[in-house]
């Protein structure tokens, strides 16, 4: 059931970018894996799901990574630390195994997809946007974090979406140098601090009308 | 108050990009405007919002901008068609309009600012950011379309995150040809048509363990 459009606007006022985490709190595993599946069921072009998560909550690897995050204190103090990855070079194999997955979902045979497929790979493999793919998956990613932070405010999650970071130090760390993947951003999600100053700050937004421009 | 992890799930698996919408339904004023709060209270990098939102319900411009739509028919159909749009070359002037727009919003001092002013500009302007800047801008657009489409879900707004569509073609009708905005992407939204086929469908997501790895 839909929640109404108050709730919807109290919980994103009540979302900042949150600076300090307390770092005894755990987010349950009941709202945790909710916002796994925000993660999985972000939407993303064509469907293609060109990403993957890592979810970091050993405090040794997180302790790794923190100096590689302009030493940001919410990478160590979190509860779960996000890791969001794109696909790097998207081809053909990629949207195959897709075509496969959603036959197998939908109960449907491969050739009724064929013209799906044929659509992708004209876009993606035989057309200009080949040169940009890496970019097309990586926009694609910000979609998922979006979608992630938006879920988490609904569900009174801290979260702090961070571009801060080094991707190629962090594709080091997490050992994913030569593999498929690549770093390009994290989210580390918890609870905030009773004392972190920046929770009651007012939200700096451009006006209304700055913003917004109805046609 | 937060939402129960089961809501947010539930909306999230109601979710899909809609095919057809309902011509004849509209998205009633209240919960529109929470919906537009919610572009305005998506996440950017250091808060600086290099996007704008155009929000189309006039049918003559809609049946324009069809054609360049891949003629996908929700262009027309939708209640709101969201057009996103981004920042061109973003540098100083938009820095020191949000440094002087924070400064009133929380009413500080400007020189108290100077420091997080003097980081922003060192990593957008004088860094090596600055030549990809366009690019960055246009990622944080997709975080700003992934909080909206997860904020329609939780109202019970449909909607159909667009790419396919030929933004020189957009920029175009939309007169922003010459000025600081370029067409990133859209998102039709309104209610779903009772026959929308698409609706039924189960959702193809990669295997959890394909898409989400624990550390």
């Amino acid at each position: 059931m839909a929640i109404p459009a108050g709730t919807l606007t109290q919980q994103l006022q009540w979302r900042y970018a949150t600076k300090k985490f307390d770092a005894g709190k755990r987010i349950d595993p009941i709202t945790w894996a909710a916002l796994e599946g925000a993660l999985m069921l972000a939407p993303s072009a064509f469907g293609l799901q060109p990403w993957k998560f890592l979810v970091i909550t050993d405090p040794a690897l997180k302790a790794r990574l923190r100096p590689v995050s302009w030493n940001q204190a919410q990478i160590e103090d979190c509860s779960h630390l996000v890791v969001f990855l794109a696909r790097k070079g998207l081809g053909l194999p990629e949207i195959e195994r897709f075509v496969d997955r959603m036959a197998e979902v939908r109960g449907v045979p491969r050739e009724s997809l064929e013209m799906y497929r044929g659509f992708m790979v004209s876009k993606l493999v035989e057309g200009p946007g080949a040169k940009r793919i890496d970019e097309w998956a990586t926009r694609q990613v910000y979609i998922a974090l979006g979608a992630f932070t938006t879920a988490a405010a609904m569900l009174g999650v801290d979260a702090c979406p961070m571009e801060g970071l080094d991707p190629a130090q962090y594709d080091g760390i997490l050992g994913l140098e030569g593999g498929p993947w690549r770093t390009i951003c994290a989210c580390p999600a918890g609870y905030r601090a009773p004392d972190d100053a920046y929770a009651g700050l007012p939200k700096v937004r451009f006006r209304a009308e700055e913003l917004i421009e109805h046609r």
